[in-house]
């Protein structure tokens, strides 16, 4: 439980709270927390913001919360009310995650339907993009869950994501928890799924995209990209529209975060007493380097389709994507 | 220690004896074993060649020790001159695999300077193909190790290699052991490295060749030919001729081995002492399936050497691979 801004940067840094839509909530939730027990609003914004570079939602979501408090206070209101500000912020992009989440649900099934006739799909996904990381059901996760819930769900693909198991431990729990039918596999085990022809789609979430339309998401979602363009397969990206960033132009713009090489060098077991220095069981010699970034990027021309709460863009072009987050912001004015 | 072949085939089927140079190394030892003690030498041979059925060195090694026993009793040998043998004919290809090795390694750095002039090699690698695997320093392996004592290994990327992690445990500490600049990875981390032109080759052993070039190796294999084809960096396979199987005609015939599903859903830690029905850690939901194939097939247009003792092959075709075993043969018989 975070009772305070350090504790909430701390989960967020040590992944206790993760994926893109979750640390967009629990950003701007951190702000109002932060204003609620008198604690200097704008730095405690500063370091929750800075906690991982690379998801987008956690900056959209602490400025939200930081905006609707300091507009509060601009206005006259006093400190309780401008945490209460921050609060609403929070609260309504809260409750705006869970309605995108629906909308992206039931868009990202009737592109699988267009793209795929007949249904049985089987879909294969990375990382964990379901209700474990949304104030709804997800993103990606969400697409295969409406597909579940129509019949039209024949496999769910779970790739296990390495270093940090997401799929294992978090997908592989909310599809065995909804009565869907998953297999888990080694992220390099998708290549034979491929070459078998037993993927119909992939479906991934985002953590940021680019103006241009380039995706950072989970390291393993860019080979993913390359082996579904190889076998003709749709590659789909499901994500509110926060997670498109108009200010990194490209995706070479898009900072990666590098994660420490103990999460490669170790396996994390909490069950097991014996530890190495990066609080694991060692699985590689001591002093073994690794390289370790917590994302990839795959390029627009590899992406068949952003699926996002106002519908899906494809192709995706840098205008498609400029023009969904347009209208978007006038029906919102208007 | 494997004191009888029973042993000998609970070693190879739960890989602590591994490898399919090692395997038929072993495989011939283990015939010539069951010989010297006296067992059954035809059922002994049939259960250790199946104790594994995508490796075809394991084959070789057997029938090989196996043909020497049986000609050895034709011209009216008695069962301890039929032993003796065996075990001579094990001892031939234990010093033609180490032999093998050396010329590999001078075979495939040769082609390396050739493909990519200027040196300062950066190459990726997966699986284990050291002397760990071989009678001599290995396959691959052994040419990275080339590339670095003349200074032109620049890095070894290590894939971790999920699912018994091969890479981490066993590679990693090879290179270390040699002094070599390598770095180790997830499996779906090497997109990053493509993308960022970080890789020069890719180098891997194989555990059996098809007649028209199909190469089956450790899963994930595949993945990276699709990859390095995708961002033109040279997939280079080194295998002895011994993983040339005429009688397999192409990849939809080799006979990829499913393994068990507790490899993925539980991690491996032989230090601690919690652990599930597999014997391992879990970390997947109870009950949760998963999908293990040991090895993945990657076609012959996307592999751009075959490098064996006798030289490079490339373009790999069926011809050319047919060519070369026939001047092996006829040097061998000359």
């Amino acid at each position: 439980m975070c009772t305070d801004a350090p504790a909430l940067v701390e989960a967020i840094r040590s992944l206790a709270v993760r994926g893109a839509p979750l640390l967009g909530i629990a950003g701007a939730y951190g702000v109002a927390l932060a204003a609620a027990r008198g604690f200097d609003v704008p730095e405690a914004a500063r370091s929750i913001e800075e906690a991982r570079p690379t998801a987008v939602n956690l900056s959209v979501g602490v400025r939200r919360a930081r905006a609707a408090h300091e507009a509060e206070l601009a206005r006259g209101g006093d400190p309780a009310a401008a945490a209460a500000a921050a609060l609403a912020a929070a609260r309504t992009l809260h409750r705006q995650d869970a309605e995108a989440s629906a909308r992206m649900a039931a868009h990202g099934l009737a592109l699988l339907d267009e793209l795929l006739p007949g249904g049985g799909h089987r879909i294969l996904t990375h990382c964990n993009t379901g209700a474990l990381v949304s104030g709804g059901e997800g993103t990606a996760f969400a697409v295969a869950l409406g597909a579940h819930r129509v019949g039209r769900l024949r496999r769910l693909w779970v790739d296990e994501t390495r270093p940090l198991l997401q799929g294992a431990r978090l997908t592989a729990y909310e599809a065995a928890r909804n009565g869907m039918a998953y297999t888990l596999l080694t992220d390099n085990a998708a290549g034979s799924l491929f070459a078998a022809g037993e993927v119909d789609a992939v479906l991934i979430g985002a953590d940021r995209i680019a103006a241009d339309g380039s995706v950072a998401n989970k390291v393993g979602s860019y080979p993913l990209a390359v082996l579904a363009r190889h076998h003709g397969v749709p590659f789909i990206v499901v994500a509110p529209l926060t997670t498109i960033d108009p200010d990194t132009l490209d995706g070479a713009s898009i900072e990666v975060e590098q994660r420490p090489g103990f999460e490669v060098t170790e396996v994390v077991a909490p069950q097991a007493q014996i530890t190495g220095p990066g609080g694991g069981i060692p699985v590689a010699p001591l002093g073994t380097q690794a390289y370790n970034p917590a994302f990839d990027v795959t390029p627009p021309e590899l992406v068949t389709a952003i699926v996002t709460e106002e519908g899906a863009v494809t192709p995706v072009s840098g205008e498609a994507l400029a023009g969904v987050c347009k209208r978007a912001r006038e029906a919102a004015a208007g």
